[in-house]
């Protein structure tokens, strides 16, 4: 092991405190994209991104404006033409925190418990973050950077990323690189570091269904009025058949099958139905009999309800005929299948099953297309080696079934692959109440990742 | 017409914004009782209507406790033991006033507009009460009362009645009398007085399906974890087959086939497509094709969900698979179905159907039996005459689509039947924003009380 690199792993073995106190005050910024009441605060998360690069060192860092929350840039590009170029991708935004009463302790002030750190964004990804930050701030502080690196912030992923197909390709030069380290994708378990090769896209939807002019009293009206959080409840239920497979017409047309080999190691994984019973609680797990849980989360569709709003929902027994029904649908889509394309054939399913008693609207919020990243590229092999050397394992290579819409924007606007880690963990309850982070595993993150950016020159 | 009967109409003409001022009042008590917050509010508009039956000269008045909010007594016996014993029923209690962001005006400050009085509870059935107790006092005021009257005024009928069923057998004597005059049921149009001669019955119930143990990323996790929204929602559809016919076992079985004669009759009614349509505002009408429009709501089951909620219903893509859902769904019942077996249905489709990948809970929070009253009553014939001598017509007689638990109650009580009539209009929008009451029809109802209360005797 070189000098230089042993100097800047002893620089942040004395610096764990400094660091964890940076993730504390991101972590209080409340910075959920969707939400038009945390607008102010979104900035803010960008704004302490931006004086934290300035505080790094790193050149020309500014906010991009996008059709919504700003990218942050900065950069260090003195290691010359003939070192590698490496895009650091984060995304500083987080998902709304309700149910609140569901967590445990305030969300926006990271509370440590032993080796857990519970608070909105301390694994997704915040985290991730600042563990990049202080990796190469561990080299900065001991040597010289032996890469140009830039970086990429976004506050947006957790809307699904709607600005960055167009804001890339405005902002190639400034953001080309020769590949992305996206540590947005965590690990399989604590002592089995993972690289994520292939990631689902999402197309997802807001379905609304309208009947009468107002809510009626069912009384009067019932057995006359289509109601219509039945006819939604029914389209809805349409959409998958007895078997749980999806009935939209063409849906699996363009899904890749599972390679024999593909499926031989993804049996290896030690994410067997034991594992998955124990991460979410259910006793008994459901979906398309014929394929592992591994590949059922990672290399094949689905078609979920996200959410659903009818009618009263409070407590007693209002007799009511609701005039309108809500219902938030998505889909998760393995290669080569395609957001609009899905759109379409939900929009057919729909013409051709929604009964003329009801007036309904389908609207795509959201669109991400799959992706898949070859095994045999240099910086995977670099990011395999660096966590050998922390972990004294290979790391497990998987398919994940979350989407990250910027992985494919990355290569169709600046043809470069993205190497997906993290070193957040499955039982870290990410999207929901008490979001967490396994401190020993994000400080052994840190150490793979000044390794990694060693092993790349 | 005997002079006394005059003398009393002559009276109530000159009063008349008194008492729409009386029910201003009245309506400004935000007496819901499904909602604990209002729960000051439904004792204050008990209390409000013991002080106006002891102003009307009642006397006996009285709250008296039953396992929810009181009931309100009074009684005026002094006509003595050969003349019929009326007793007057209402209920003080008004439906939650949500979505209150499609009212036009405050729902608790009646506003006039033409020949419209806004507000909660103006036409369900505050205005009713008013009506009544308008009646009476024109004629103690002018005369003497031909005819005893005992008052029952609850407070929990938009929570469907829970106590009464106990609270009844428990005051036979208080409460006794020839028949029950209850105002609750509407008229078909302005120009059509009405007299209701069947009601629908309910079995109101919620319904919980849980999944895993708290909200998951549905990237990380669908394909493996049912949904309990989807889950819930197959159950839900799987509730009516493609005719809008009801699957739970034996749900027909004890349904009265309609008679030709009564079906024809029906088919008089001005209660056709065209006016269901009218009233609800839309395009297609929807249910059991054999049936007229005013079968399938008077004479036949029904099956609605009243409200469902899961996920993530705000705005923005939250990915999340819900960990749990639930909806509210109700039957209305006709003879001689009864809800307790309906309730055993349902338990027995949810036995049958319930996947083993959720835990599911039904809870009967509301129960009424459907009632049918004869024709052939003098007490019935004393109210088409008092209509006729307002309307210059007949009164239809219809079969109802709403349930009023407290007529079978009483049927089983105090074997009093009762004269189902008021003078509400389709139009309305009782349990719906923007609630009103058509003046015009209101005063000819109390002028067309005066009459029946004579008519009686």
């Amino acid at each position: 092991m070189s000098d230089t690199r042993q100097l800047a792993l002893d620089y942040v073995g004395k610096k764990k405190e400094k660091y964890l106190s940076e993730l504390k005050e991101l972590v209080a910024i409340p910075s959920v994209s969707m939400q038009e009441e945390h607008e102010k605060d979104t900035l803010q998360a960008a704004e302490w991104l931006a004086a934290r690069l300035t505080k790094l060192g790193m050149e020309n860092v500014q906010l991009l404006p996008t059709g919504s929350h700003p990218v942050v840039f900065g950069e260090s590009i003195k290691a010359g033409n003939d070192a590698p170029t490496v895009l650091v991708y984060g995304h500083y935004d987080v998902m709304p925190i309700d149910p609140l009463d569901l967590w445990d302790t305030n969300p926006y002030e990271a509370s440590q418990k032993g080796d857990l750190l519970f608070g909105r964004g301390t694994s997704d990804m915040k985290g991730q973050i600042i563990a990049s930050l202080a990796a190469v701030e561990s080299i900065i502080q001991t040597s010289d950077l032996p890469i140009n690196i830039k970086w990429l912030f976004e506050g947006e992923e957790e809307m699904g990323s709607p600005s960055m197909e167009s804001f890339l390709p405005q902002h190639k030069d400034l953001f080309s690189a020769d590949f992305c380290l996206n540590p947005d994708a965590g690990m399989i378990a604590a002592d089995k570091p993972t690289i994520t090769y292939g990631l689902r896209g999402l197309a997802y939807f807001d379905v609304y269904v309208w009947g009468p002019n107002q809510d009626l009293h069912s009384g009067l009206y019932g057995g006359v009025v289509h109601n219509p959080a039945q006819a939604l409840i029914e389209l809805l239920a349409g959409m998958h058949d007895e078997d749980g497979v999806i009935t939209l017409p063409g849906f699996y047309d363009s899904v890749q099958r599972i390679s024999a080999e593909e499926h031989a190691d993804m049996e290896k994984l030690p994410m067997d139905e034991a594992f998955f019973k124990a991460q979410t609680g259910v006793s008994v797990l459901w979906g398309e009999p014929d394929y592992l849980p591994v590949e059922r989360v990672g290399a094949r569709p689905t078609l979920e309800v996200n959410g659903i709003i009818s009618g009263y929902t409070e407590e007693g027994s209002k007799t009511v005929l609701p005039a309108k029904a809500m219902a938030k649908l998505s889909c998760r889509l393995v290669p080569d299948q395609d957001p609009h394309e899905v759109h379409e054939q939900l929009l057919k399913y729909m013409r051709a099953k929604a009964p003329k008693t009801i007036r309904w609207e389908l609207k795509l919020i959201n669109a991400s297309p799959p992706a898949i990243t070859n095994l045999d590229t240099p910086a995977i092999q670099a990011m395999s080696k660096a966590m050998q050397s922390i972990w004294g394992v290979k790391p497990l290579y998987r398919r994940e079934g979350g989407s990250i819409p910027i992985v494919s924007f990355l290569k169709d606007s600046i043809n470069a692959n993205s190497i997906l880690c993290g070193f957040g963990l499955p039982e870290d309850n990410i999207h929901s109440p008490n979001e967490r982070l396994y401190l020993p595993t994000w400080y052994k993150g840190i150490d793979s990742l000044i390794h990694f950016f060693y092993n790349i020159m």
